[in-house]
């Protein structure tokens, strides 16, 4: 992925950005398509609720737009990550009088989207319950890390996160999404997890086609129950999982599934509107 | 803070390093103290511990003396801080296969003493319980960053942090003490908070005075009725606590203490070593 800043990381001597000091930063994973941020707006929605959280001052939309507009001119697939961090400064935890937020922008071709159904790693590490720091994209992601790790020692592709009290929350790096008795259901994100922007936009879409859809709390026993179940984030729009292993001797499989209609009906949404 | 890193941050394209992107990062604040760091090997130990909990390869300690020794030669007070990052690179939360890790040094006078017993805020946000992370310095911090402001914003020192079940942790840039009925207490950190150098190193010299040391958990009731309350770091050693605030309407105070014999002890063993 190649960087660009608003400010060299260590030109000034106001010190080292807070970003690298305590993940005192936001980040934005999206989808740049033929020229285009297909839900730039939901992004950056996003962004500024973590501003409200974090106390940052609120990032100039239209300066962070004018900022992204000279790496959005390529046709094909990207990714741009955004990150938008507290800049330098400040004592130890205690930040200086006078925030500069810093942005950098970060550019790579799109990943192949990924065809066939995924197998899913339940995870160990579990995410830890803080409602400060729910729902926003912050910085302090060493639970991912530790969680993708998890991942790909199991040889799976994605892994299933739950909470200190064993509720399902999400995937490493996508929301999770489950089809019963033809309700869609997914899990709330109150206390822990990421409120994906593709999560938001398939909700939306699917309420629209009159779909009953609930966020509600969810065990691993309704997971392996479901009629389908599908993840969702902003590079690679909807995946069904078809499987759900435990790690140990052999990996042990705890659930499957088969790709279902209700992925497929809100996949082929998700292409027509040109979000994915 | 003035900083050195062994590589421009973004010199290469290798990538924004994963401190900056994750908070995956390791960091120690030490005292420098007229050429000497005193507890250099508790901080090396704990960058080690911290390695090993989040599978980075461990540092060249030999290394790390040879980037620090420059930097060490005035006489004075000084603070090092010290970041070991993951170092640029991977795709998203999955590491690169080679992970080149980075070392920043920063530098900067060592803040005032503080002279006079504490006022501690009974802080709002709770410290999530994460035994993966648990005990080690690592770079996700945004839970300190916002207690530190509710600290400022009350008016107080320090704030003391509980985790979600209620039992008192630390606090917000240092480890807590209390002494009750002549026995030494500090919280068990084996779901959150930080295992100080300075509190180590205030266990081992309190044993080796045949005072009874216990990790424990402790309440804020516990706290309340104590006989001596007392925080310690590696920038400013024992610093006992006269008040306990809560925030709110005129902040009300739970908890008073007089400074006390043990923590005194304590400090002046501290002062004798050379280690504060």
């Amino acid at each position: 992925m190649q960087w660009f800043a608003t400010d060299p990381l260590l030109s000034s001597d106001h010190g080292l950005d807070r970003g690298l000091q305590f993940g005192e930063a936001l980040f934005e994973t999206m989808l740049l398509r033929d020229g285009r941020l297909p839900l730039l707006e939901f992004h950056l929605d996003r962004l500024q609720r973590g501003c409200e959280q974090l106390s940052l001052p609120m990032p100039d939309v239209a300066g962070i737009e004018s900022e992204l507009r000279p790496h959005c001119q390529e046709p094909g697939r990207w990714v741009i990550k955004l990150i938008y961090s507290a800049g330098p400064g400040g004592r130890g935890y205690g930040r200086p009088d006078f925030l500069r937020p810093q942005l950098y922008i970060g550019k790579a071709p799109a990943p192949e989207r990924h065809s066939g159904p995924l197998r899913l790693l339940l995870c160990e590490i579990y995410l830890a319950q803080q409602p400060q720091l729910a729902g926003i994209k912050h910085g302090n992601r060493l639970e991912q890390v530790l969680a993708r790790r998890e991942v790909d020692a199991a040889g799976c592709d994605e892994g299933l996160l739950l909470d200190s009290e064993g509720r399902v929350i999400e995937a490493v790096a996508a929301n999770l999404f489950v089809v019963r008795a033809g309700k869609l259901l997914t899990p709330s994100l109150d206390l822990c997890g990421v409120d994906g922007v593709m999560r938001r936009a398939i909700m939306t879409l699917a309420q629209g086609q009159g779909l009953s859809v609930h966020v509600d709390d969810l065990t691993v026993a309704d997971i392996e129950s479901a009629d389908e179940v599908f993840l969702s984030n902003s590079l690679q729009g909807i995946r069904s999982a078809e499987a759900l292993l435990k790690a140990g001797s052999g990996s042990t499989m705890v659930g499957h599934w088969a790709p279902g209609p209700v992925a497929a009906q809100l996949g082929h949404l998700l292409e027509d509107r040109g979000w994915v």
